[in-house]
């Protein structure tokens, strides 16, 4: 990992040489893809003039270095919330103002209007995307302890307080309430349910967060992890007249190189001047089954090293978010956390946060409803969705390509399932699927992981 | 039942002396409430300038008398598919525009949109609720038979074409997907999932709606079915200043009375100078063990009767939507529908729309959430939410009033559960609760049904 932590340990941004364009396939579907104006652009100058966060302003939760001592203090004597890593994470992810506007873990009335509707109405009148709770649950000993008490002190694993909740509220925790209405089943063994909600306790507390330091993981990758602002500034330094994200949890293979490169290629057709990917993989909570993150990102090294992607639009970085594999619901806030990180694009493929159902024979979600919803949520009307035709082997190529459905016959579909199989067996996809050093990771990861189903060891 | 159908067989209207208004209680809670502006009362003069449709245009989907004959051949011609009982009530609710701008079945893009957002997006990017599903099901054998065609007959259970669909999408009906956000449970026991959507098809049908003929069931009630055209008319000829609707699936009793003219008497204190009560029972599916439509019916006129409330401020109709019984989802369908009809001010009570847990000893949903989730719905800002407190038995006055919790001892609370017994074993309430004429009702109903649990015979 030298290269790439030499190169990342001043910044995170990748100094590879740029491959050509692969293709002059048009992945956008016309019908649903809409282009912002340009608005923005003056006088033939480019302004970078990023996308608004949420709210107008991006909420930053984190109390400043002068008032750290009299914040920890002050949470030394208050009633103590334990949490979760999970619910770090979750904090992490609110300290940063990804949710922006919200300004802590929910209380009731955004946590029903997040329930029904997907959405949050401000003080003003305006809409935001909300689809997924961001909630901290206590049991019913917790609640006790805290009595009448207007404020918690939130306490890491080892017991030191990390945050305040001011101004609290606390009630009821509707668990199949909840999941049904996220998740759209009940069905047992969903992922982030199994780890986060059935034994969790039966109330919410929700209320305004002050995190009395930066949130770090101390995993080595913590230089990664860059906050919406530190996103904005490097995105404005460089000038970005369009940024566009992609959200990613699995390896990266050169389906997905195909349609970053090609999505840069088309915002450049369309006269944008300097258009910045943002190549965002999740950090956060992932199923068991899913490659860890420090195997991802070792992965993503590689591949990037393999020069599919120009260090100098690209900017890699951590999305701290657990993931809850809820499709539809969840693309939403992952598209609307980019928002405030500065993305006024955002990349959505088939079947986005899905996965397949744990009970039936079939996949959770219907693979078109995840862009569809996306393109009609409430508050991502500022955003552009670019929807992307699916990629697969070429035979006829030996390599990545958009899917032509007038000759079917000469594309390979290679599944998460399929390429986690071959990895395991230490086989070889086909050639011009995945970068060797890049597979090779993932073969690595395999046979890292003891026998008998283990669960891997953190590397 | 003579006196009141003399009066009604002219119009739906009540003759009965006005009483005096029972109580001096504050029925709202003054944080949830909010009254509209007098903006539409100019220079003394009172317009009646009732609210606006959804969408601006009330839809009307009944074919017009003089293109019946060629519609009802042009149907002849087409695919057919066979509605439920069910179906019809929806066909009847679309086709008089209770759903405007909804102008048909749901095609997939409105589907998803309800289930997601509970609302629809129009073109000119403003915002309408929609929270419940208004979708046909079809089976894989019915879509085989409509083949390429892009419109299908509607027809009922004797096979006569009663509607076209033009312009026909059909796509998967994900029925869990769809009981989950609605229902927010997957539970079995459902009772309009058990009736309308486990043996439905699997997939949807969707499209633009023409009905044949106006909706009729010959059940002796269709006089009191008005549409929300004629619901205006009459409210407009009354010069109605405020409507305000009251929404009733059960028998009426004193508590119910006691809020419908206190919220009149607040509305006289606000400045109207002529609030109207819609009085509107409804009338489309409901489950075996509520009380059937025509037995409230005559209940009603009973109560009515009594004198609690004035027919020159209160109109009676049948509202003719199935009920889902999805507490806070449902709710707002049934708020949304009644601006249709002219309403401006809608009466919610405690756990609207709510049933106990099919499954669990429990409320299904938080008898708070309605309100809650009534009073932040997308699509509603322009309709005032009248929350009222519980009403209960109060012992100490002999009546029913609104309960007082600082005395909390003198109140006694019946429930549906608790009057159904009573009237089954033909034992009476305390004096107060329900005038003797509808209690009398109650018991006869019972009394009609067979034994061994059969369920009532229609009357």
């Amino acid at each position: 990992m030298a290269s790439m932590s030499a190169v990342l340990s001043k910044s995170p941004f990748l100094s590879q040489p740029l491959s050509k364009s692969p293709s002059s396939d048009l992945p956008f579907s016309a019908a649903t893809v809409s282009f912002p104006s340009k608005s923005h652009r003056r006088g033939g100058v480019i302004r970078a003039g990023l996308i608004s966060p949420d709210g107008g302003k991006l909420v930053e939760l984190v109390v400043s270095e002068p008032r750290r001592r009299e914040k920890k203090h002050e949470a030394a004597e208050l009633p103590r919330v334990e949490l979760t890593s999970i619910d770090v994470q979750w904090m992490h992810v609110l300290s940063e103002g990804w949710a922006s506007p919200l300004g802590g873990f929910m209380r009731e009335s955004e946590f029903l209007q997040t329930l029904h509707f997907n959405s949050l109405r401000l003080d003003d009148g305006s809409v935001v995307n909300m689809s997924v709770p961001i909630v901290l649950a206590i049991d019913d000993e917790q609640k006790a302890s805290i009595g009448e008490s207007k404020r918690v002190a939130l306490v890491d694993s080892d017991g030191n307080p990390v945050a305040i909740l001011t101004d609290i509220e606390i009630y009821k925790h509707p668990k199949e309430e909840r999941i049904a209405r996220t998740w759209g089943t009940t069905a047992p063994g969903l992922p982030y349910v199994e780890e986060a909600i059935t034994n969790a306790g039966n109330w919410l507390i929700g209320g305004d967060l002050e995190v009395l330091e930066p949130v770090k993981y101390n995993d080595g990758l913590d230089r990664f992890r860059l906050s919406p602002a530190e996103l904005r500034k490097e995105l404005e330094k460089r000038g970005a007249d369009a940024v566009f994200a992609f959200q990613l949890r699995n390896p990266v293979h050169n389906g997905h190189a195909l349609l970053m490169t090609d999505t840069r290629r088309r915002l450049l057709e369309m006269g944008y001047k300097n258009p910045i990917l943002l190549l965002h993989p999740l950090g956060g909570y992932t199923k068991a089954d899913d490659v860890p993150l420090s195997w991802r990102m070792k992965q993503h090294e590689k591949v990037l090293e393999d020069g599919v992607l120009d260090p100098e639009t690209t900017v890699v970085s951590i999305f701290p978010s657990p993931m809850h594999y809820a499709g539809p619901t969840e693309v939403q806030w992952h598209a609307k956390a980019r928002i405030n990180a500065g993305a006024n694009f955002y990349i959505v493929g088939r079947d986005p946060a899905g996965m397949g159902h744990p009970v039936e024979k079939r996949d959770l979600y219907d693979a078109d409803h995840g862009k569809k919803v996306l393109s009609m949520a409430p508050g991502l009307e500022r955003l552009n969705i670019l929807p992307f035709r699916v990629a697969a082997y070429d035979k006829t190529q030996g390599k990545m390509a958009f899917f032509d459905p007038s000759r079917p016959q000469d594309f390979l579909f290679i599944s998460g399932t399929k390429m986690r199989t071959l990895a395991k067996n230490k086989e070889n996809p086909p050639d011009g699927f995945m970068c060797p050093g890049g597979w090779q990771v993932l073969v690595d990861y395999y046979d890292s992981l003891t026998p008998a189903g283990k669960l891997p060891v953190p590397a």
